[in-house]
């Protein structure tokens, strides 16, 4: 592994392009900032990147994968609190109208600008007066704050309705939390799913595949009761971690103490840090240049209980890759609040309890007739009010302003046995950028030497998400060797989870190479005497070791 | 299987929601029309299909996956024709503003309202005067062509773009055709695939999961030489097939004698189209409900050669799937004229052509100091003009006006030997709507029977897409059997591509019953014998047998 620098960046870029595996997208339209193709040989390592995430968490063995929609109406972005929040500081050059963030322009005055407020930021501009990146200018106008959600309108004339390009997959597992609690026999904890484009309108993209205005998300909502003390199995990592907790401090230890000691406030996150570390790890993130960072006071969401971001090293600093929160009963309640739904889990007691119930409920002969299908409603509503209520009383319900009058209720006192009660599940978020982890693990895999004297660059991808298993490459396209080299391509791209590539010119050296740069980890080669034995050479990558075997034993 | 009626489909519809398999999104916020959610038994259902689908076809060896935004610039859009084309036609009532398509108003009096033009669809609305969908008044506006891509707008403020969501992912393999030739080693044929969210923005969206606002798309690009004949293996297909040609007549026939007739055009679109119902029914399409029918001349788009839909017959009638269609040089045409970028292949001639070359080239030493680093562009341009052109001579080059004097040029006749030349590949594309393909293998595999003189249905799901592989259930939650049956359930769940439910609630009968009915190929029942000698009941989904196995031989 060599130094991270802007040579070696340049040329992995270039790399990447030229093989297909990462390409700004719509290019020979001029391009569009924000947006990357997966090419003919990353569409597969991307695919392959986002299953074995999948595969990952479904292990644990009480989670579930969804797929919502990526529109998604206004209602469900206004609970969830992205209508209000999910906005950057804006301002506009008034020599040439360009864009740009207002925090980007004082970066280089203040080490954390993204957390400044509005006054703040103006007063640095003001008194720093940056120049405009497009133009050159130094005449700013007014901030303002600019939603990054991406709008459209769903449906057509007057019906239509205004909707968002979903910012996070996440809300889908939360709208859904009735079908998902049912899907498990009404037993926490249970957890939900979910990969697929995620959307945010950067109004000044950059560093590639860092800040898209499209990406891959992948993420998991993980239910729980909160007044149950989750066990966890920690002995799985026995190897420190680095850990940067919220007072600064740099600290190396076990996720286990880490717990113990509170440094970790919750044990559902340190478990999922170590979850979430061995996928990493898995798909060839460098354990050297990983490590957590929990998020300070002022960073976190308000209702944040914890959050920890595993962070990963690489040619554009530290990044943050994974953010792991304890979310509390934020966005279930916010949802419950926006809709009047239950989405809520049944605890019961261990044994039953007594409740003196003082207060009032409806009369059903008097009430029934006079409120018909809102009776039910009514009565709800009568025994949830307070035992000094006084009737007539004037209440809105489901649309429809009713009078309750003093025949239509009586006054009840009596005990009851209740056995449980419904309860807001506490929420544990894993939330991945995918992109974002393809990147690192093409920038940690790339490693740049020398061969007879000349650059030499490969991929040391893990077998797993290697996006071409194997290259199937015939000596000379003559003989019969090319038949025979397309046969063994073929059958071996028809084999479950394995796919070749057949690729017949230049000097077989220079198709080792070939395949070397996009990290393939085995090469067969067809040579005469495959024709009379049937069999091929066998290479490795990353041992460059040739063995000799039968076509029938090939080891995939 | 049953005849497919109304009450059949409101069964269905109701197991598939109550059981998270597929179901309204955004329900809790009240719905929106045409998009639905595939919850925690859809979700699996829904990447396992869309897997099946990128392995069959990466087996054919010269495919690849990639995987391009959804969010697309307009230019890209327009050079493609959708801007212009992509629309239906509008009607709004006077009376409450509701939109609605106009051949939707007519579809009772003309069997092919979908085909009418603007002019004919008016006046079919003023002789008939059809009642508003909404609010049953007969008084319409004016027609207007609706177009039915999602807008947008990329970026912020004055620097922002306007942008659509894809109609189709197609257009993503024409823009990266560079990248997919060079990784093919400029050897034609080779294929691109892609799969992802598509979208359209229904004026009124019906029929379930028919016709969607948002849908998973798969679609195949795949590039030929149109002067080299394909050669096909359609000895794969020796069974006869549906076909409806566009003469209207049913013919029975194999494809092979299909594509020797004549009766389809194209020897690849035959040979896709083989390909394609092999996948249907690997996913549980029933063959007797397939068929292919031929687009009327008046039907397909205008560049296209042949096209032919797969249809399903279903609950909502024979239903269009899939659409294989010949589209000539078109795409690839279009983004050339649209961007000025070379979309083409190099074909080797197989002897050199000798070519008389009479026209002109530009003199160097006046040309290269008069036009600088525009002089390479300015020779290619004089190279290409005809012999009787005469200077001086006005051009743009690269947004430069320029003066090309008759001091810039000389006149040049030689013979040259040329090699090959650059030609436009042709395209046949199978593109797959997948929720449809998902709707139908449902409806084809509910199946509804008795048992003990109760309802039964259970879903005879192939094991390659069934959401969920095994359930894990203990005789009793006691004695160690749960924990046991947790065991086993978790160990199942950490194999590749293998999930387990693990149910432990009523009784083994209803749960078994549970299990059929999402269509789990395999059930493990754990009882007290298990404690004492590793071994389970294994139960078989179609059959109904048990067989006791021990659990280190289970055959998954």
């Amino acid at each position: 592994m060599e130094e991270f620098n802007t040579e070696r960046l340049g040329r992995l870029t270039g790399m990447l392009k030229r093989r297909g595996v990462i390409l700004p997208a719509f290019e020979i339209h001029g391009g569009a900032a924000g947006l990357y193709d997966f090419g003919p040989v990353g569409g597969r390592l991307r695919n392959r990147v986002n299953q074995t995430w999948i595969d990952h968490w479904q292990s644990l063995g009480n989670i579930v994968e969804i797929s919502c929609p990526t529109i998604t109406p206004y209602s469900v972005l206004e609970a969830s609190g992205h209508v209000g929040e999910f906005s950057d500081y804006l301002t506009e050059c008034s020599e040439c109208g360009e864009a740009s963030r207002a925090d980007h322009l004082v970066e280089d005055i203040h080490p954390n600008a993204d957390t400044l407020s509005k006054d703040e930021l103006s007063k640095l501009i003001e008194e720093h007066n940056p120049q405009c990146p497009a133009c050159g200018a130094s005449d700013w106008g007014e901030i303002e704050a600019q939603n990054l959600m991406f709008n459209t309108k769903i449906g057509a004339g007057l019906s239509g309705r205004q909707g968002f390009l979903r910012p996070e997959t996440a809300q889908g597992m939360f709208t859904s939390f009735t079908s998902i609690y049912r899907h498990f026999r009404e037993r926490l904890p249970f957890g939900a799913i979910q990969t697929g484009k995620g959307y945010r309108n950067e109004i000044s993209p950059r560093q590639g595949m860092i800040r898209l205005r499209e990406f891959n998300m992948a993420e998991l909502e993980y239910f729980i009761d909160p007044e149950i003390a989750p066990i966890h199995d920690f002995s799985l990592w026995k190897n420190p971690v680095t850990l940067i907790a919220d007072d600064g401090g740099e600290v190396v230890m076990t996720l286990e103490k880490a717990v113990d000691n509170g440094v970790i406030r919750h044990p559902t996150v340190g478990y999922f840090m170590g979850w979430t570390m061995d996928f990493l790890l898995s798909v060839g993130i460098n354990p050297s240049f990983l490590r957590f960072r929990q998020h300070e006071s002022t960073e976190m969401a308000h209702y944040a209980q914890d959050c920890w971001d595993a962070e990963i090293l690489g040619s554009y600093g530290w990044i943050e890759c994974v953010g792991i929160a304890h979310r509390g009963c934020y966005d279930l309640t916010a949802h419950e609040e926006a809709t009047g739904q239950r989405l809520r889990a049944w605890r019961t007691f261990d044994e039953p309890k007594v409740v003196e119930i003082d207060g009032w409920t409806t009369d059903g002969a008097k009430a029934g007739p006079a409120f018909r299908s809102l009776a039910g409603k009514v009565n709800q509503f009568v025994e949830g009010l307070p035992s000094d209520s006084s009737f007539p009383l004037s209440q809105n319900i489901e649309g429809t302003d009713l009078q309750i009058l003093p025949e239509h209720v009586k006054r009840v006192q009596r005990t009851e046995n209740v056995n449980g009660e419904w309860f807001v599940p506490h929420v544990v978020e894993p939330a991945f950028g995918i992109d974002r982890i393809i990147w690192h693990l093409l920038d940690h895999s790339y490693t740049e030497t020398e061969k007879s004297g000349e650059d030499y660059a490969y991929l040391s991808l893990p077998e797993v998400i290697a996006p071409v298993d194997v290259t199937v490459l015939p000596l000379f396209e003559k003989d019969g060797m090319d038949l025979l080299a397309q046969k063994i391509h073929r059958d071996l791209c028809s084999r479950k989870n394995i796919f070749s590539v057949y690729d017949a010119s230049g000097s077989i050296g220079k198709r080792y190479a070939r395949a070397d740069e996009i990290g393939v980890p085995w090469c067969i080669t067809v040579d005469h005497e495959s024709l009379s034995d049937n069999t091929v050479t066998l290479r490795n990558r990353d041992s460059g070791e040739q063995t000799r075997v039968s076509i029938d034993d090939l080891p995939f």
